[in-house]
């Protein structure tokens, strides 16, 4: 059995999360199908990330385990043939058999796009959050520093009653605004549910003014999802980077 | 009567066309329906630019009379609720009433923009034109800049059968290169149907070393539409500024 990683790119407009639960259109279940029609093998697809449903992937990694003697390089253009033109596979390799795309990542890295602007843009429209008010980036950037460590992260999670380790490290952030977008980098070990989300809501009430920088800080240490906002929409959310 | 001058962006991707003779949807007679109901008149709408079909406004340029007592100011968020998501009023001011947003305009510019990467982007599939080769941009500026000046552009329009006057002026042209997108920008006064389109057609057989740069000077001179290419898809076309 060879291990295959491969990396794709997606847009979510379309899509419901990475692997819904049920039989709406998924990118994993449309790269499953791929690959059965490639390899005439149902395979089971370990992805980096579950990205929420709308939200986007620069570099969703995967791998799965066939027994095809097809050559590893001719994955990526062997698939595409296969795949709706709003998923792209861009590379694969031959790993190891001990490699996992979930439990090997050593390091996910998301940016989430706001678009402020007075108005709305119809061509970016699903793929950032607009926001028409001034924002402060000066304030929110303050914010995000606080949210950097080893942390427990359950006021910003989305668990639904579902038990899981709290417990994340977010290694670095950074926020710049370039023209009319605000691009907002979290890098972490790995997210809870709606986490990155959820910090990015609690971020935009820091730039509107109606939260200070020093409440999110409040907000981390009481560990009560009640205090922070709802997720902001999934449709400015990117995965852009996985490493191992 | 007021005369309105309206500043509108739009993504062309799900529309035929400005204004189509069918009855297909296009953003014309979008913007047409939701200014009836807003101000209970049927208007007549004349815009600056045809834009192709599948290609994008970042600021169409139009103009219509009415009665409506409405203030000016309130046209764009009022007309923003009656239309859909993909296209966007930004601008509105009254105008004299010999402003005519077709015949007034003294300048347009367009840009196309070229996504030169060995894989496609499925998140702008949509917004650019995907080249897997490499690009001489080199010999593509050279090319471009033969363009520029009063020309007979017959042999760059579609004009299929029908009788105007080819000529038009390009006041000037640009390319650069940024990350993997290329964007090529003319200036004119005003453009031959498929004119911007088979202009960029014609670039790229140059920069895929095709075609010599100055063999674009006797397509030129030739005045005979079946020596260049076909138009380069609409997708990557966008209507950027218009100047009165």
């Amino acid at each position: 059995m060879k291990n295959i990683k491969l990396i794709l790119s997606y847009d979510g407009t379309n899509y419901h999360g990475w692997q819904a639960q049920t039989d709406l259109p998924t990118p994993g279940q449309a790269l499953k199908e791929a690959i059965l029609r490639l390899v005439g093998e149902e395979v089971q697809i370990i992805a980096a990330s579950r990205i929420d449903a709308g939200g986007h992937a620069l570099c969703q990694t995967v791998n799965f385990k066939t027994s095809s003697s097809l050559p590893v390089s001719s994955y990526p253009k062997a698939l595409n043939a296969h795949l709706p033109q709003d998923i792209v596979v861009y590379a694969a390799e031959e790993v190891g058999s001990e490699f996992h795309a979930r439990f090997s990542a050593k390091r996910r890295v998301y940016e989430y796009v706001i678009l402020n602007l007075e108005y709305p843009s119809p061509i970016y429209r699903n793929y950032c959050h607009w926001i028409p008010s001034p924002l402060n980036l000066r304030k929110m950037r303050r914010a995000m520093r606080i949210l950097v460590g080893l942390h427990d992260f359950t006021s910003f999670a989305s668990l639904g009653g579902e038990k899981r380790d709290p417990d994340r490290t977010i290694f670095g952030t950074s926020l710049y605004g370039h023209m009319d977008f605000i691009r907002i980098r979290i890098e972490g070990d790995s997210f809870l549910p709606g986490m990155v989300r959820t910090i990015v809501a609690t971020l935009i009430e820091v730039g509107l003014g109606r939260l200070e920088p020093v409440r999110v800080r409040q907000i981390l240490e009481a560990k009560d999802r009640a205090l922070a906002p709802s997720p902001a929409p999934a449709c400015g959310l990117y995965l852009v980077r996985v490493e191992y």
